[in-house]
């Protein structure tokens, strides 16, 4: 069973595999295959006759006409149930960030969730994502918006830039998943979505201390400096008490059912209780006139449903360029958060979500939103899994949920007159409170210290700077990483297992034990131009230290450097450099350099840089211990005489 | 031999070894002493005594003093030789350069060649190197110092502001080289280097047309179109056949020069032919009167010997920042050149380059340098070959050379009266000509096509636009390769080799053969958050292709999937995630995840993510043959019944 045990007879040697050889059209087809169609999108229509390639493409980019087909009464009465509970969530969650944030939003928000979860409806692909305005792009569009025209003083500007952000987040979304260039939102890590969701988390329930305080002069930046100071410097004269005890109480309340709905079966409790925290505050004011005492109310809000607004879009002047921006930035944000979501869902129940048909969705559901005065909207987490617990089976809970929010709209909007602010601020303080995830930190700790530096990055980024630093920074952290990783890479001095012919790292095996004069070690990464010399200079040092070693103890000195190459996937041309480098070095060492194990695209190029026949093709083996056992009885002549 | 011919007696199962648990700080120190000390610099310092280590520690400041203890008369005999050749190349040749690049120059070109090289033989540790000013860097320093001030307006700020560059780009090359962040010019790849060098030296021939064609009035602009313009426009009143005679006739023969000096053994006519031309033009021109008709000659140049420029460099100022800007480009670019070249020959000769320690002494000559009126120099790859050639042993030929030059400049600068400025254009083009390497431009290509686009980025970056567009192509071509191979990493489906245990790809293996109910799948590189989606989904991928290629075959479903993770280094949160994931798709298809050699890494971050406990340890295999052969018979029960 072990070849080794055999020094006599050699085992039958295999021949390294070199690869067919391809035309480069068919290399690059290959490539660009792989990059951007890797889920080989036509598959299902490969071999169909014509009409029903049709019918398939219709299916594709409306999935409705897909599950429609199959939609039954007893599959409806779920998603009723799902529709009705996710709609109580965002009655008042959602919506009401929005007073809070900007009061120019109000005639949009219902809107926003009312056209773009019915348009995906029809064309999403996910059967469980609940979509609607959520709570961190509405923070960071606002931010974005305001940074650009003083909502209080330009109310009209301020909509209409909206409009022409959400433009441009619909066909950056679209563009990204026409082009299936979806693979760019996988850049943000889960760790520094973590961060980033965390940050974004404190800082709005920080905007929302005005609320909750009852403070009258607030300050419009978001890091947590500035508004602690604005806190700070209210304490005297702007709080409110009734306000406070209104806002803490309920505070108290939402999060206690929050607690309780973790229990699976009692989810419904967390999914109304914003609704109802709503109503009664509402009554109490009413009853107590607290209204009277200083306590704010959300008083009238101004409805109108969806009209048109393609013509209030910016499409020249200097807000075109500003409204681009911050359309980029907010789309790639939802597209995120949406894909996520699904992705997580969809391997829940096990079906396949296509992320570039999602985009095209998500970004047609923008475009025509922007076109009847709604603002980005995207799929949002809690009342995702709100929807996924209440037991949905397609995306007809959100045309529901839609249907439901404005004719309640309709009729509840005269009782807002009594509605505390506070309570509305409670309301969002406990539902972003969700978006710290503490555990999940803890296990990034555990398993990445640098991914947690890329997500306190983000984390402490948003939090004491903005949104963008948060978010340049965990993107930065990320790509550090991975270039690190590529300049430096691992490498180890592998021994042989007892009783097999496996070679391996002794560091992670130490029974494992080294070849009498053979220096055995393995590359743990393609060979770039990035860490090519480090890599060659590693290996010589490697080899310096085992000489050192082996002259201290009177050993055999070294003669033999068996290089596997398992790991190392490519090679560039800076690569082949060091190679020659590392041979011509070993030489002058006499030391013959062996390779164990080249991969497909490796035998490739060592050939076509004629690397191969520079250090001999029976140099070259299939396995370390085939390289071992042919490099043994060549060393014993050269140490016997 | 082949574990597999034996179903009965499972062989002996390896645990996959758990590597000792490290402790954050260790951790940390081991990465950041791998990441900036992975020569190990203070090896020498272990273990001395006090007085030991004060020696050593000069000895490593100062090489000479090491080299020096060893120094006899017969090395210096070759030193010599050596010194005096590259003195006569680097009389006319480099010199020369820059009285085309900018007239005001020419008052600090012998000291550039004077002071640095003598600074380097003190602290310098490569013995091939030959310092001083290049072609490239003057070039690319010529066209940024004009950017910001025009030097036939205002010289002398001109001047100040070369001198501050120059003692920017010492100090970045002394920061990079105290901070051991050498690493960082790894960044600049081969191709882009060699892309880079041929567009410089295409640029550089072209502005010598000026010279070669006696056109009075140029442009300042490098790029290849402002300049053929300017040539074109100029054809009907601006040439001069005699300069143009001259210029082509003594191109002609250094051409030939050149190309005889390929020979090892005639390397001096290349060497000497520069020299001689200039003597025979400006004998010529002398003789026939030829600067009466037209024909342009350097005339006078002002001479004065390393006066010191301390005081003329810009500390405050507009100018502060821009000198720090250029100083940091030019100073990445010569630092580059220099490490390149010391690393090649240091290869040849099998000593060793300590980087970090190479940066200090160019560094330090450079900021000497910007006090003594030079401009950056750096390592000339055109003359230290010429060095190599004529048998140096250290740095002493850079001493003999600074000298020879010093002194020649006093005796024939008088000369340079009657020296058509045609003959230096015809240097300078036949210099730069071999910087084009046509035959490591088609190695390239051969070895990697993406390479190769970076290379002609670089070329076409700087030949059509500028210096520093071309630089920013190339490195971003190399990092987006990199980032692009991170993000879609390959991954192979493994068979066994007949007679063996060894699994490998069956695209390079087409013997290998896949064994029933089985599926090995290979991912070949670490799991990072940019490429977390796409391997998981193209496993499942492999998985469902395999799976209908079996139905329609009519045999037994695939029931394990082994993931083979040797080449699998490393991988973050967002990796085990997309493992999590993975594994419950897998069980609704109720096919069992099988895991066959981790690393060491990653058998940590399973265990710190509980995903061990989640598959189970005892689907966590050693080999894929061991998991193989444990799976075969389980596989089986499930079939009989």
């Amino acid at each position: 069973m072990d070849i080794n045990n055999n020094t006599e007879s050699l085992p039958y040697v295999h021949k390294v595999g070199l690869p067919p050889k391809q035309t480069l059209f068919k290399e690059i087809t290959a490539a660009v295959k792989e990059t951007l169609f890797s889920d080989d999108p036509l598959r299902q229509f490969k071999d169909q006759p014509g009409s029903r390639k049709f019918i398939l493409g219709i299916q594709t980019l409306f999935p409705i006409f897909e599950w429609g087909r199959d939609y039954s009464f007893s599959k409806f009465k779920g998603d009723l149930v799902a529709g009705l509970t996710i709609a109580s969530l965002c009655i008042p969650q959602v919506i009401i960030i929005l007073i809070h944030l900007n009061f120019v939003f109000v005639c949009t928000f219902a809107d926003s969730s009312f056209v773009p979860p019915l348009v995906y409806a029809f064309m999403g692909s996910s059967r469980d994502i609940a979509i609607g305005p959520v709570a961190v792009v509405s923070l960071l569009l606002g931010t974005l918006l305001q940074d650009e025209i003083d909502p209080s003083k330009d109310p009209i500007n301020y909509l209409r830039l909206a409009f022409t952000a959400t433009f441009f987040a619909g066909i950056t979304q679209l563009t990204l998943g026409l082009f299936r260039l979806g693979f760019l939102i996988d850049f943000l890590s889960h760790a520094a979505i973590v961060g980033f969701m965390a940050g974004a988390a404190i800082t709005i329930a920080l905007q929302q201390l005005k609320g909750l305080l009852g403070v009258a002069y607030f300050t419009k930046k978001t890091d947590i400096v500035s508004v602690m100071r604005s806190v700070w410097s209210t304490v005297h004269h702007g709080w409110n008490w009734q306000t406070i005890v209104i806002g803490v109480s309920f505070l108290a309340f939402l999060l206690l059912a929050r607690h309780i709905g973790k229990k699976k079966k009692l989810f419904w409790m967390a999914a109304i209780a914003p609704l109802v925290s709503v109503i009664l505050s509402t009554l109490l004011v009413y009853v107590t006139h607290a209204d009277k005492h200083g306590v704010k109310t959300v008083h009238e809000i101004k409805r109108g449903v969806n009209s048109p607004s393609l013509n209030e879009i910016f499409f020249s002047g200097e807000y075109l360029g500003k409204g681009f921006r911050i359309g980029v930035v907010a789309g790639m944000i939802a597209l995120t958060e949406a894909i996520a979501i699904g992705r997580t869902f969809a391997s829940m129940k096990d079906y396949h979500i296509d992320g570039n048909k999602e985009m095209v969705a998500l970004g047609t559901m923008n475009v025509v939103g922007s076109m009847t005065s709604c603002y980005v909207a995207t799929g949002s987490f809690s009342r995702s899994a709100v929807n996924f617990m209440a037991g949905c089976n397609t995306a007809v809970p959100n045309i529901v949920m839609s249907l439901v929010v404005l004719l309640t709209l309709e009729l509840i909007t005269p009782l807002f007159k009594y509605t505390p602010n506070a309570i509305l601020s409670s309301i969002v303080i406990s539902a972003v409170i969700g978006l710290i995830d503490i555990e999940a930190v803890i296990l990034i700790w555990r398993i990445d210290k640098f991914d947690f530096f890329a997500c306190m990055g983000a984390f402490f980024g948003v939090v004491f700077s903005s949104v963008e630093i948060g978010l340049l920074i965990a993107v930065s952290l990320s790509f550090a990483k991975i270039l690190l990783q590529v300049t430096r890479p691992r490498t180890a001095i592998l021994g042989k297992l007892p009783r097999t012919t496996v070679y391996r790292n002794i560091q992670q095996y130490p029974e494992a034990s080294k070849v009498q004069g053979i220096l055995i070690v393995r590359i743990d990464s393609a060979i770039y131009f990035s860490n090519s010399n480090y890599i060659k200079e590693r290996i010589l040092r490697w080899l310096t230290d085992e000489e050192e070693h082996l002259k201290e103890n009177n050993l055999p000195r070294i003669q033999f450097l068996i290089v596997e190459m398992s790991p190392v996937t490519d090679i560039d041309t800076s690569g082949i450099h060091a190679l020659k480098e590392l041979y011509s070095s070993l030489q002058k060492r006499n030391v013959q350099l062996v390779l164990a194990n080249p991969g497909p695209m490796l035998v490739d190029k060592l050939h076509a840089s004629r690397y191969a026949e520079l250090i001999g093709e029976d140099n070259i083996f299939l396995t370390v211990a085939e390289a071992v056992h042919t490099c043994a009885p060549k060393m014993k002549e050269l140490v016997e005489p």
